[in-house]
């Protein structure tokens, strides 16, 4: 069976991928770009986890308007990323969750921003005839963020069955989404992910920050799993 | 209230706005453009329509990766626009659902294109404190295409409560979703909207052909109400 992996270039959707490619899937690896501080960096990452698993269709779709609109530390300069306090990396103690909004969520939620990535997915998987979505999405340690809870998944799911043709059946597989990331790491240590291919930071391209909570939610998660991180740190 | 209306330089969109505009919502207009063939003359009408109306914030969305997706005959050119076998305007005892995939769809229709409208819609809604989205999609004449369905949208609402901030709350607006084309047309008439800015014509872009599924309805839509459709035809 064909699937469409969404592949950011992070830790997540690597595992998320390569439990398509342990399924035995047929992939196609799509890759959005939204004019995010680091796009070029994760765009990066994309490109060698496609010459890791080869899938036979690789689409890098840009929804830069994504930034025109802003909303987000991520795409908006005059909205700091915030950062952990401490600044030894694998510092764990400090909520990442501390900079949010007053409705608790943070300043780094895209707004509706899966959804443009299932809408990406589901157009690509609608034409090549795939069965399944990847996307990883986890709502153990980022549960801040609304869309990435499996309601909205299911949402989605029953939004692509309205809105797609009646014979197209596609169904949103979220392998990690009950994951902390400590099991994250130990699942794709077991699958053979190569971590060493991901970039996680939101602020840095060259070496990671350590600080932002993406960074600190990925040293908390391989301190966990009791691995030592491959990627450079500053 | 703020709302957002897409507006795509058709008929329906532009009796949709038209209807928000007389509701007294403050608009954003936004435009989504994806590599069909008549893209600038779309734009073009987008912008007459802007002029116009003068929404307070215009946005144009480029999800150009739907033509490098394809599967359509409007972004595909190995594809063909279906034509009316009838060369004179106003043929209207074809139906311009002639053409369609095995499924009864149009192959005019492009995979899940309406989810993208939704979904750039929705971001921007979200940030700009926008409590409703209008669209002008027509399940009566139009019933081929899926994502134009009520209970489509309806989907997309419960996904958006699920996957937005737990305090944004928006409404989809179908104002001409139950309109055949003749209704659509004296609605406008009434709301005084500008239909000689609007473009339909899913091939050309100076004098519209007058014979493709779109400018079938169309003139159909005009026939029935009366009146003289004021764009050229070739």
């Amino acid at each position: 069976m064909r699937a469409v992996c969404l592949v950011s270039g992070g830790m997540d959707s690597l595992v998320s991928a390569a439990t398509a490619v342990a399924a035995g899937r047929e992939c196609a690896f799509v890759h959005v770009t939204y004019g995010q501080l680091t796009a070029a960096r994760e765009r990066r990452a994309f490109d060698a986890m496609c010459d890791f698993y080869r899938p036979y269709r690789r689409l890098v779709a840009d929804v830069g308007y994504l930034a025109a609109i802003g909303g987000s530390a991520l795409t908006d300069k005059s909205i700091a990323v915030p950062l952990s306090s401490e600044s030894s990396v694998g510092a764990i103690h400090e909520s990442p969750r501390a900079a949010a909004s007053p409705s608790g969520v943070p300043v780094t939620y895209v707004p509706f921003r899966n959804a443009h990535l299932i809408a990406v997915a589901t157009s690509l998987a609608e034409v090549e005839g795939a069965g399944e979505i990847y996307i990883g999405a986890t709502q153990v340690d980022y549960s801040g963020y609304p869309d990435c809870r499996r309601e909205f998944f299911d949402a989605m799911e029953r939004a692509i069955r309205l809105g797609t043709k009646p014979d197209t059946r596609i169904r949103i597989v979220t392998p990690v989404i009950n994951m902390g990331k400590g099991e994250i790491v130990r699942e794709g240590l077991r699958l053979k992910a190569p971590f060493e291919l991901s970039w996680s930071c939101y602020t840095n391209s060259d070496l990671a920050c350590g600080r932002c909570e993406s960074c600190t939610l990925r040293l908390k998660g391989f301190a966990e799993a009791g691995m030592k991180d491959p990627i450079p740190y500053a």
